[in-house]
């Protein structure tokens, strides 16, 4: 007999979640069973370009997809000012969340979203599709070994993209009312979510917005970047920015080694994820050369990054609706930790630059 | 009849000097002629061993190069802290001056030296070697091409390395009285000629040293890193340290495009240096892949660097001497503007992460 899919309702027909629909259908383990929209005429359309069964659910409202008794989980990819209005209601009604970021405004908001999945057991996962491929899990094999990287000293993180001219005045993250973290929400999420993940989620003692802040006329950050520091001497530097051709850049150095990759966020290339490792480099007699050469490693993907998120996702709510109300803390810790990050990297620009400190 | 090559003299024998040495004999314009070191021993040893002539003269003192009337040009790769004493002195007795970087301990004592070079005719380089690599053009014209990179928008260069137990206690570049600059006199100064390289020199707004400098025991700076800022918003940051593996990274970013490169001081091999170029990268239909990708340019280099820069100063000292006094301003002009910077990055470093404007 087959296991019964999770059926998920999406809220909204965001472009991304024309991404997830995809994601959705791949999974092994879960179904596109509904989506909402504020207009039923733009539903109806979504589904039907978005691989929908026929006997997909279309609604003219949110709250129709979270009242439809069979939806288990919800794909919420709406503007950040209304995750909390939706992620909570949702949770109300025992749905499971699949939660786009900037997870929340602030952490304040996010702490009340995840108290009221606590609340009514329900599991929630940010859409940080890159921590679920496996190219993420080998290079932290890599980052832990002592031999190979020895301890992490400094890394760097760039997230940039050149948003052109529409988008500049009218995507939802240049609103305030919408995703009013800007640049540091969208891009600088992924930012400080892989400078987290390569400090093992440990969270510096203090931040510091860098110098050269740029604001959209309505005062949403469009580019910006931030330094770190941790207790043991660790620093790290990120810079996201709507203004710069896409880059997706990540240089960690340890004591021992060193990581780099160009495409950390989204892969270039679906099947295949590269990154390059060098190990104790030196140089050649005479320094005209380096010995040992750096080395690339390819991790192949045949599951795309964004379906093993679905997948691993949808084995996570299945195991709570199984096994009765047990949910993995994990992922909502981390949305959490680099929620509460980004927070304090926006405290620092507000304030001119100056250190935030977390202890 | 074939042109006299221009004689060099080295004063010391740093291990740098090694290099430079196989450097002037390789460059068809230049000459080993004499080695000078405090211990006339040393001073044999090293000629022996580093291609030197049968003729070349072997002297006890840095003086007696200098005062050998055959000598053209000197190589001084000597501690930063006698820069001034034997550039000086090397300008007096009107010898060209090939001089290793950080060029002084800071710009007033720089000064002193230029003054004495245009007293006296003398051409002044710095031995930045990458400046010199055809690879080097290359990717400039790519930064310069309106097209294929646009405008700068930020740019993050890493130069680190992992000095062992030996280096951190006894080396020139961890002694308050020899190279008093530390790590951001050695690597940060490659960062820095890097960023200003990418900005067509032209010179940030302010400089602001990052959290986590980290200091050894007697006061040098071992790691550290910076943030430069420009009046149009272009941004950069920069990470240099003697405690991570060997990292010579930069990226930067455009309106228009990316560059990448691993390298950029030393390339990996002597042969060939390559770079990765990206414009304007977009996505593949739902956001699963890259396109375009990004290229990789590969730039034979069957002329190491170090040999063009010893051949290219070696050409400008012969016009000089051929033309009656001319000397070329622009690389002195780019050590200037690297120390000066460099000087910034230390003030801010010593006034805890202030900005220091540079306007």
């Amino acid at each position: 007999m087959a296991e019964t899919p999770i059926r998920f309702g999406i809220l909204g027909c965001a472009g991304i979640a024309r991404k997830l629909s995809r994601a959705i259908s791949l999974a092994p383990n879960a179904a596109l069973y509904a989506i909402g929209s504020r207009s039923l005429e733009k539903a109806t359309n979504f589904a039907a370009s978005n691989g929908f069964p026929e006997s997909a659910k279309i609604y003219g409202s949110y709250d129709a997809v979270l009242d439809d008794p069979n939806v288990d989980a919800v794909y919420l990819p709406l503007p950040t000012s209304l995750h909390i209005k939706w992620a909570v209601l949702a949770a109300e009604k025992k749905k499971h969340i699949l939660l786009e970021k900037p997870v929340a405004l602030n952490v304040g908001e996010f702490d009340k979203i995840l108290e009221a999945c606590e609340l009514n057991g329900v599991q929630l996962m940010d859409s940080t599709m890159w921590m679920h491929n496996p190219r993420t899990a080998k290079m932290k094999e890599f980052l832990s070994d002592p031999q190979k990287f020895g301890q992490l000293r400094s890394i760097n993180a760039v997230f940039t993209f050149a948003a052109d001219q529409d988008f500049l005045e009218n995507d939802i993250r240049v609103k305030p009312d919408l995703d009013a973290l800007g640049a540091l929400g969208d891009a600088g999420w992924y930012c400080i979510r892989a400078i987290l993940w390569a400090n093992d989620f440990n969270l510096p003692k203090s931040v510091t917005a860098l110098p050269g802040t740029i604001f959209n006329k309505v005062g949403v950050i469009i580019s910006c970047g931030a330094a770190l520091q941790w207790e043991d001497g660790k620093v790290a530097t990120f810079h996201c920015s709507f203004l710069s051709n896409l880059t997706m850049t990540i240089t960690a150095t340890g004591t021992k080694g060193t990581l780099h990759l160009h495409d950390f966020v989204i892969p270039f290339e679906e099947k295949q994820g590269s990154f390059t490792t060098s190990t104790e480099s030196g140089f050649t007699e005479l320094v005209t050369g380096w010995a040992p050469l750096p080395s690339q490693h390819t991790v192949m993907t045949d599951i795309p990054q964004e379906v093993r998120m679905v997948t691993e996702f949808s084995r996570l709510v299945k195991s709570v609706k199984n096994g009765g109300g047990v949910v993995e803390k994990m992922w909502p810790t981390l949305s959490r930790k680099t929620q509460f990050v980004l927070d304090a990297v926006k405290v620092s620009v507000e304030k001119g630059g100056e250190a935030v400190s977390l202890s």
